[in-house]
């Protein structure tokens, strides 16, 4: 399903005239292009750090940059302890790859991010929603501040989120896209010895550099590098210079400010539309981050909506990905994106949207009832 | 050991005056940064394609440019059957993911590509060196036209490596760096169907971007990108944008042309040294690529040696990096490269190793004669 999903963004992202509500992308135009360009322009003076292999744990000035950002936070963070990955997703995957057996059971709660499921099957472990002190999962994935896909903190309660012993993966990929700019201490500055801390740039500043990083507990710092080094040996060297330029030079708490304003705008207008065009619609308002995640009152295979959505001008991201029990039910659901596609659009896409699913409700509803009414008169 | 022996490679490469033999880099000088950053400025022109997500399995260009260059070459590949990768490192890390199970038997010969090895350890694979049609192996390593670390063809013999019907990795990091200018077709030319084809840009133009590339089997391209997805969602968008930007420009051909003799010469150099300074030593004379594998008469432990050798201003790779079997005896053998150190001093490098081994291989001779004396004397 995945690749047909695959198939039908990748139409509605070339074909003219479809709006794009699907992605989790950020804005183009939201992304620091002329910072980053100086970045590429003073990183390339020095071709041994742009050009040429580096080691394992990437950039010692990024490193640097991460761990102070962490223990400005609160957190007991150096330089050695920081990993540099492939974006948020590898931190995930090489955190799973060191804390995964067969079969763990990892509490993720009802939705979760699409990509870390995902990875978690495909490690063969077991995501699951219920979790409690009855019935503990072995790990939990958390992300604080802001979840995806629904867009409000995935960890209301950090006491009762650390309660236990167990290992954390804690996910803060949108973390600093709180709408109110509130940032919460990182949970590693509490349980630092079992918490697999990730972060990334690419939802603050450029997705496109793939530079994200993980901080491990301190004693598998050198388990993961070496697993860091068999999946890619490092991250490319000149994302690495030209983000660590870019960001000596660019005011990031100004830079966030702008950003949050603008998400925060475009989540607004994206919920009035919800209201306006789907009142049966029913979600949770976004806090922060790129999306929010609807849930309808109708049933059927969100793929096939999202196939004629498509065809009718407008994209979302199937709900099941985001599923963690994707196979319990076939209401219809979806994430919709108000990151990247233009402002002016976002009603439309919605009223387009709420029209296709209308129509499709009504004639799922109207062979039901002939389905039924067959069934009668048997 | 990995860890001292990083931990020794830091050391060498940020101390001044150490002769650097080690690693495996090509030369800075011959990274056509000027063609990089004329595709970096064309790059930015698009920044949907530079600074923002692009899709799991990579730029299209770039793919159409792979399947390029393997159809001039006569094997059967179209840009959908291409995967774009970070680095040939990540393409053997998703062709292992697909291929292995615990106690997959794959054969590397007695000498291979370290981060291969561990890469196929970490995944519960076990290299053997040893692979006959009487007790053959389930899968086999090959580098065609220059293997690493020992610098000569690989796959002498492509009848004999095609062999019977298992699948095979064929990693062409090193193949287009033949001093002779010779290229084989491509072994997926004879058997698309059970080859994954991995291919890289790190030694011909640039390792700092991260891209190289995987050619699977048609029925796994799906499986793999899904592994993909799943490892890191996508290979870094700018360093594929500025790659495929700078290859609409260079002259290819004539690129490797320059590095071919550029590497031959240094090759000559190395070796010349290497039989006047060190005459015991034994090595295959290199056909191609960046190093030479070293093996003397003596025995020991090689990450001693490198720590000595670093403090007398030289540097190498401990040859247990690169056995297959490296439990199988305590022989000293290193790689040396001659590709990334001023030519001028190449035989200075070699020089001051081959001092450093004749007076460890001496005391050691003399400690055993001791002991043998010793043991004699209880």
């Amino acid at each position: 399903v995945t690749t047909r999903v695959e198939r039908l963004q990748k139409q509605a992202a070339t074909s003219d005239g479809v709006i794009g509500l699907s992605g989790g992308l950020p804005a183009t135009e939201l992304i620091p292009d002329e910072d980053l360009a100086r970045g590429f322009r003073a990183a390339v003076r020095d071709p041994d750090r742009s050009w040429q292999y580096g080691w394992c744990e990437g950039d010692a000035a990024l490193r640097r940059w991460v761990a102070g950002e962490l223990r400005r936070r609160g957190a007991d963070v150096e330089a050695d302890d920081v990993i540099i990955t492939a974006g948020a997703q590898q931190a995930l995957a090489l955190a799973s790859a060191e804390l995964f057996i067969p079969g763990t059971r990892i509490a993720c709660g009802a939705t979760s991010y699409a990509a870390a499921l995902q990875l978690f099957r495909l490690r063969d472990a077991e995501p699951v929603a219920h979790d409690s002190r009855a019935c503990p999962a072995d790990l939990a994935y958390l992300m604080p501040g802001v979840a995806t896909p629904t867009g409000v903190d995935g960890v209301p309660d950090p006491g009762r989120a650390l309660d236990g012993q167990r290992a954390l993966i804690v996910d803060e990929a949108y973390s600093a896209l709180r709408f109110d700019g509130r940032v919460a201490p990182p949970l590693c500055a509490r349980a630092r010895h079992r918490i697999w801390h990730v972060g990334t740039v690419s939802k603050i500043l450029c997705p496109g550099l793939r530079v994200g990083w993980l901080v491990p507990p301190r004693a598998r710092t050198d388990a993961v590098r070496a697993r860091k080094q068999a999946a890619d040996l490092q991250t490319g060297s000149l994302a690495q210079a030209v983000l660590a330029r870019a960001l000596e030079r660019l005011d990031l708490e100004a830079h966030l400010a702008r950003l949050r304003a603008a998400y925060a705008r475009r989540a607004a207008i994206l919920v009035e539309a919800l209201r306006r065009h789907a009142p049966y619609w029913t979600f949770a308002e976004p806090e922060g981050g790129f999306a929010v995640f609807v849930e309808t009152p109708g049933h059927g295979d969100d793929t096939e909506l999202l196939a004629t959505a498509v065809a009718e001008g407008v994209s979302f991201d199937p709900g099941h990905l985001f599923r963690t029990h994707p196979e319990a039910d076939d209401v219809l659901r979806f994430r919709l994106c108000f990151s990247s596609a233009p402002e002016a659009d976002l009603e439309e896409g919605v009223r387009r949207l709420a029209a296709v699913w209308d129509r499709v409700a009504r004639q799922a509803q109207a062979s039901l009832s002939l389905r039924l009414g067959s069934g009668t008169r048997r």
